[in-house]
């Protein structure tokens, strides 16, 4: 558990599925929704969305049968709804990116427990001390045998090169295979881990899993051979000479060297002239960690009728990288999850057990966030019946996946599946065995069961952690729907009179 | 024609399909190859090229029937060849972008008549003076309600703002008629032209000659109301944050005012913020003409066997803006003829008439290489049987777009037909009335007639005129059956006994 967390830390918010679990749900969900159940955009009357629900195939589904009626309002009015969006515009247009110890962060904090106010919920912070880790200026470009600039964007957490940079041959590598092979060539080098990650594929999804440990692990590994410094190609399948920044982590007792993300056409660049002749890059970059930094977790409930001790925490995380409006990583998942509380609040319908949003800081370079909460909170965390997260972008949702210990998941896959049928109309209705989210993560040890939001995320790595993740990529149609999912699944598990994970 | 002509200097290097030839040539193409014609990529020998080509249902086709030994051999030879990628390997990576008057350019050039004379070809340079424009520095940001950095590219032509930069209110415009609409408003504003491209489909093809008016006319239009700087989204479908350049035009006896592209996440942030109060711009461009430079066409010929002095022109433009490498536009126009050329020498194919590769200068931004051309050599263009030019990218070829005269065109459409049957093998078979080239064009008044070299586009627009334009990007197997399709053609035309256009 622990050696998955810690990769979970590393590689930042999107985790490779389970290999059990690899085909994406909603390429099965499609396939599997009955035909004539409406587009994801059709308006949705309450009755339509309850009555498309029951298969006629159907295994019994005693909690679809008891809760059609909710969901079918719950699905229905999130749908037509549009909150969700207009929050996430004011989040990414009016305060913009948010990365630990930024006052963009420190000022979404503010406004999300204000919005939630607002919408009428119970709201408090709890605050976390951050990581604060700062960029600077930076750059890269080629010097021999061209001269010629190159798109860097420094990964998180890198420190320094001296003032005027470091300039140095460059040893192009492709996996961790090729830098052992090359150990005597790579002292006093810059390392290029031009490692391609895959495209997209209906049978194995995105390759971002299997890509990123080079941009996690790479510079302390190639510092244990002498290397001055690394690039890494973006983990990304698509790019328009774009950048993408990203966690990276230093081992004890190597030395710490510069670590900067470079664009796919780059580092194609460089590898192409290397493979004729030596290549020398120069780079430069200010990265720094400051002292810790202030922050919060932003928490707003709604209290359950007969057993508010018993809890449903919802929730995405507020931080961001310091790069494009950071829409989709998470600010889609934060106000997917406030306004999933605030469309059941609107409906009237109060659950027995507390709904509990809880908007996680520092997700992106220390889980602080995360992990303080699992541990101010672990006297309820027996009581926790569930923790929901969404952090892989607000496109249209395709159901859930199911992480629990293995004694539980399969009855805990059996009625999410259950409940999740009534999602049909808007597409939810896949549930898998997967990752559940990796700031709910620290709360499994304690045998909180977890789901994660699962989305169509085919487009998801492309503008993942750049400049490019603005709200013009967001379908506000889309992330209704996943309030919509989200909202009804809170909903259920947190009124239905036993335990989801009861034996 | 002396508009069309100027709306194509004014629009760069790829004009919209003819209103009537809109379905984009590969679509048709595609479906309407012969089933069990070998894909693209597969290894052709000359005799599956041959039987291939020949389809039961075709109309009499004496050409193909004729030539199709010949044919067969060049298109097995050109497919199974990455010559034409290995020197835009060259180019791109050892050269790189070479905009007028840039050493890049004169580099190329030098490069390129080299490279045709190593190959054997008879080759010459002829001297071209070509405008000189210098982008400088440049920048822009949101000021007003938020501070936030935008992502721009001078237009090329800008000139340049005062050094400490113009902060103007931003006017947000859609189409000519909502800028008329606020020509009050925009006196000592910034006008920004937030035009979105349609995205590429099956039945229209691309957006990009619907929407880059604005890009070539928006400052000029602008200027007469009162603006002091356009900015214009950019001419994309697809954006990652990623702003594209292309030619303007500024209008006489109005004031010339600096423009920008913007990319277009940007573009639609701006417009997001108008729409809900008063957004200021600050923008920076030191965008500058300087006195014409010398430059020059470059010309390769294989002379022909019988008629030497009547001509086939096959030709790209050598010159690019100065950001990406100009892989696609227009690298690959530019070694797909020198390949061609070289592929039928090779085969020891000497037509009967010429074929005279011209690698025109200064396409993006003066067309002065087509005008030159066509003045130094009006004497042989009673005797230059066809012109063809590749401009749209190194993608997979699709076919010919026709251009000639009214009373010529059907029946050059019905030999071209008929030759490119051969071609079934490489999917290049369709042929359409369209545009031809924008460096030929300046012949088409002595009545020259045109083909231009049609190839499955659908991504060229993400990537045109922006620092993406990269050699990653390029397909060798595609690279290599353009050149299959160029080299075929203009074997067939120069050596058939007829002129193509012949009554």
């Amino acid at each position: 558990m622990m050696r998955a967390f810690l990769l979970m830390m590393l590689i930042g918010c999107a985790p490779a599925p389970a290999p059990h679990s690899s085909t994406p749900a909603w390429v099965s969900d499609t396939k599997s929704s009955p035909a004539g159940a409406p587009p994801a955009t059709a308006a949705l009357a309450p009755a339509a969305a309850a009555s498309a629900a029951a298969p006629a195939t159907a295994a019994a589904a005693p909690l679809a049968d008891r809760y059609r009626e909710p969901v079918g309002k719950i699905v229905a009015a999130a749908h037509a709804d549009r909150g969700a969006y207009q929050k996430l515009s004011h989040l990414t247009d009016r305060i913009g990116n948010r990365l630990s110890g930024s006052p963009g962060l420190e000022r979404a904090i503010a406004w999300a427990a204000q919005a939630m106010k607002d919408d009428g919920h119970d709201v408090h912070t709890e605050k976390v001390m951050v990581p604060h880790w700062v960029r600077g200026s930076e750059a890269a470009e080629l010097t021999l045998p061209i001269a010629r600039p190159l798109r860097v964007l420094g990964l998180g957490g890198t420190v320094a090169t001296p003032k005027a940079g470091i300039t140095a041959p460059v040893v192009v590598v492709h996996d961790w295979a090729e830098l052992d092979a090359k150990q005597a060539q790579v002292k006093g080098a810059i390392v290029l881990y031009d490692v391609a990650m895959p495209k997209w594929t209906e049978e194995k999804g995105s390759g971002y899993g299997e890509t990123v440990q080079y941009r996690g692990a790479g510079a302390s590994r190639a510092a244990k051979y002498g290397a001055v410094a690394v690039l890494v190609r973006s983990v990304t399948a698509h790019s328009l000479r774009t950048p993408h920044t990203g966690a990276m982590n230093y081992a004890d007792g190597v030395a710490k060297i510069p670590a900067l993300a470079v664009s796919v056409e780059d580092s194609t660049l460089i590898a192409r002239l290397a493979a004729d002749g030596p290549v020398t890059v120069h780079v430069r970059t200010e990265g720094q960690m400051l002292p810790d930094a202030e922050s919060a977790n932003v928490i707003g409930e709604l209290r359950g009728s007969e057993r508010p001790d018993e809890i449903v925490v919802i929730g995405g995380h507020i931080d961001s990288w310091d790069v494009g409006q950071g829409a989709h990583d998470d600010g889609a998942g934060v106000v997917i999850m406030m306004q999933a509380l605030t469309t059941l609040r609107k409906l009237g319908l109060t659950p027995r057990r507390t709904i509990r949003v809880v908007l996680f800081t520092n997700e992106e370079n220390g889980v602080r966030g995360g992990r303080a909460y699992a541990k101010d909170h672990e006297a309820e965390l027996a009581k926790t019946v569930l923790a929901i997260e969404s952090d892989s972008g607000g496109f249209a949702p395709a159901g859930f996946s199911v992480q629990a210990r293995p004694e539980v998941q399969d009855r805990m896959k059996a009625r999410v599946t259950d409940v999740a049928s009534l999602l049909a109309p808007i597409h939810a209705s896949r549930i898998i065995l997967g990752h559940g989210g990796t700031d709910i993560g620290p709360m499994a040890p304690a045998g909180v069961p977890e789901l994660g939001l699962d989305v169509d995320n085919r487009t998801y790595f492309d503008i993942h952690h750049t400049d490019a993740d603005t709200l013009d990529n967001v379908d506000p149609a889309a992330l209704a729907d996943d309030v919509a999912a989200v909202a009804a699944l809170a909903y259920v598990v947190a009124d239905m009179p036993e335990r989801i994970d009861a034996p």
